[in-house]
């Protein structure tokens, strides 16, 4: 892969991103926003070359602030903006930038207007926000109190945004991305992704080997196995943005022609997002019964803005009594099947498509563990079923001793996988 | 705080985590390895003084080994240990450390014991994981293929573990900490949290500024918001853990008459948690109606283990036609108030606690945008109602326009508030 290296060297220059916080260093929190602005900057051409996690210490931000500028054209910081004492990235560069804080009217008045609109009134400790790096340029935060500090060292750029992602991801959005662009010469980035179904990864990685071997050398291939499916991404960066899409797509075609159905989604959003876009066409609606998966298919599905289209609601029947009582599944089968079995899960399946008045649905019964698995019936068994009309499959899975939360994702990945395939298998006429 | 730089200092110089994978800096995945094991290593008392996400880059990786073996007596990495071509972390170890790649009989063997237990045969792929760097320190990876690499450059430790959380989760709390305490000297580090409901996190500040003025200056405290909830987290870091322990513990007394019932938790858990144990001291059972959450609210409650004796189940009646038909909310009453009011958010608590047979119940019903706002009941309108055996409580909260995940997930939290609040409420003998 020699004609790599060179682009991939370039790749590797440009942004880095500094995440400012204690609290990510002791794993308080996860640090989400890097990965959100990797995104969006890549969309908009932009590589970032690394993401670095640091303390609110002054020492440490200087250090790292002088190799990140060092190394890279742009820096973008988040966090530590709050009004408390805690935060102290504005006067860590203030010291960096060697300048002072002083008082901005026009931050002023946009916090005053931000108030205006909330029902508690602006303490003395919000006002200080006002107080701004003498030699920096101000981008007012719509949304939040903190102001955005954009520095020009030496033709490079650096920007301090705040660190709540929502307030973040507007400016950065609104306002650093379209500096950014007008100020530096982009590059075309260009990553695809698809999601193969029911392979694991070497498998796969075997049954596509000669596919891989033949790519060129300027796209670049990747496996991620996300619970029970695998993504494969192809990336390129090229100064000919045509040409670079037209050969992902000739290797795509060429994929799929080897993996046919395995392929189940183009994108490298989430599987629901697959699902709904093809009820929507389709103007079929569906509902869902879990037990253990206790409403995780129903949220992933009501994620997705305007889902009431194709979602008409869920009974996350958990106790068996709801299982009777409210789905009407037969209590002599919950006896004598269990609740995590091929009778109770149709019947949960047949009952809450008819109660909820869709055309498909889809149930969930298992053992998510720690606790609750047999001899017979181990943490990591499933059992699923889809209806769609009068028609009902079910299926058993075993997903083994995994840690709970693994279990419940992937039997909500292999519930959002049958319907799919359900959907599929009806005949267009239908 | 002059004392409080001393220990500080030591902090900062301890273990740096390096997570390797493309997918990582274009955003195509979320960094949650990071948090998860700097809260472990953190509780074993290792601190973490920097996180740094790089490229599958061998020069980059390098680059970055080489700053922070010198920095830092423990570099753990994760990530890029995969069969497939794209991994390229055990080489650049090779690289970094001039060794080679040989044979090792005895991953072998486990990895044919690990096949033993599965449908699929071990390939060809699968068989290259047993080739590792000739002077290192094998330790077994008891659930995945790629084993892990133990190095000891100069007294100093390099730990190679692969990416796959459940994999490296195990790893690190059985091996890596085990060898990590038995061989280095470790500090006694106490982070505690209480979460505070009801404030704007400067309204708080204000609040306790005098509290939080006294503190001894080897206390350190810092404010996290979080939709809705203010974490305040006192961190310590001192030679007698039971001094720290006991003016930490005589601090959150001091808070706690300043605040009251405004403390809802005295733990970082997310609040279900304390939801749940009281719940279960109590001997009471929940059930939830929710429509704009999509089953957040049971999802969440049913994430930890053993919910199934607290919680009976859920009514996702997120079309009005579910509302009706399965809750028995009047249709007149939908007609005439709406989904998201008052008279509907109480039938729908009212309903699902009989249907569930459960002596709680919580109902949530909202506009989480973006679309669905009308001037009457813009976006980040909800309705909360909680029913306790035959007494109904309702409220409406107005959340703003946020992203629709943020108002799912302050709805959440507002309702499993409510919840709290109204268990507080119940008088001893009920």
């Amino acid at each position: 892969m020699s004609n790599w290296k060179l682009p991939r060297k370039n790749w590797i220059k440009m942004i880095e991103i500094i995440t400012i916080g204690d609290e990510i260093l002791i794993g308080q929190i996860v640090d989400t926003n890097s990965a959100w602005m990797s995104v969006q900057l890549n969309k908009a051409g932009f590589p970032i070359s690394q993401i670095t996690s640091v303390h609110d210490d002054e020492e440490q931000i200087l250090n790292t602030l002088n190799r990140a500028i060092s190394g890279n054209d742009i820096v973008l910081i988040t966090g530590g903006l709050g009004p408390t004492k805690d935060d102290i990235t504005k006067l860590t560069l203030c010291s960096y930038f060697k300048t002072r804080l002083v008082f901005d009217e026009s931050v002023y008045q946009h916090i005053t207007k931000l108030y205006s609109h909330r029902p508690s009134v602006m303490n003395e400790l919000t006002r200080t926000q006002a107080m701004v790096p003498e030699n920096c340029t101000i981008i007012q935060n719509s949304v939040g109190t903190a102001p955005i500090m954009w520095f020009e060292p030496d033709g490079k750029v650096v920007v301090s945004m705040p660190g709540v992602p929502f307030e973040m991801q507007k400016v950065l959005i609104e306002e650093i991305i379209p500096r950014l662009s007008a100020r530096f010469p982009r590059q075309h980035i260009v990553h695809q992704t698809v999601q193969v179904y029911g392979y694991g990864e070497s498998d796969l990685a075997i049954k596509i080997a000669d596919w891989e071997n033949a790519l060129p050398s300027y796209l670049h291939l990747a496996y991620l196995p996300s619970f029970g499916i695998v993504k494969l991404r192809l990336s390129g960066l090229m100064t000919d943005k045509e040409l670079l899409e037209r050969e992902m797509e000739s290797q795509f075609e060429k994929l799929s022609d080897r993996l046919g159905e395995s392929i189940v989604a183009y994108d490298d959003l989430p599987i629901e997002h697959t699902l709904s876009t093809i009820l929507r066409q389709k103007k079929l609606t569906i509902s869902t019964a879990e037990s253990c998966t206790g409403g995780n298919v129903a949220r992933r599905i009501t994620l997705i803005p305007g889902s009431s289209d194709i979602f008409k609601g869920s009974v996350v029947a958990y106790d068996n009594s709801m299982k009777a009582n409210v789905l009407g599944v037969s209590e002599s089968d919950l006896m004598e099947f269990g609740a995590v079995s091929k009778e109770v899960v149709e019947q949960m399946a047949e009952k809450v498509r008819i109660l909820a008045g869709s055309d498909l649905s889809v149930a969930v019964s298992g053992i998510a563990g720690p606790s609750g698995g047999t001899a017979e019936k181990p943490v990591g068994t499933v059992w699923i079923a889809v209806a769609i009309r009068d028609d009902i499959v079910s299926k058993k899975f075993q997903f083994g001793d995994f840690p709970r939360e693994v279990i419940i994702e992937r039997s909500t990945t292999a519930a959002l996988m049958m319907v799919l395939n359900g959907i599929k298998s009806l005949q267009d006429n239908y």
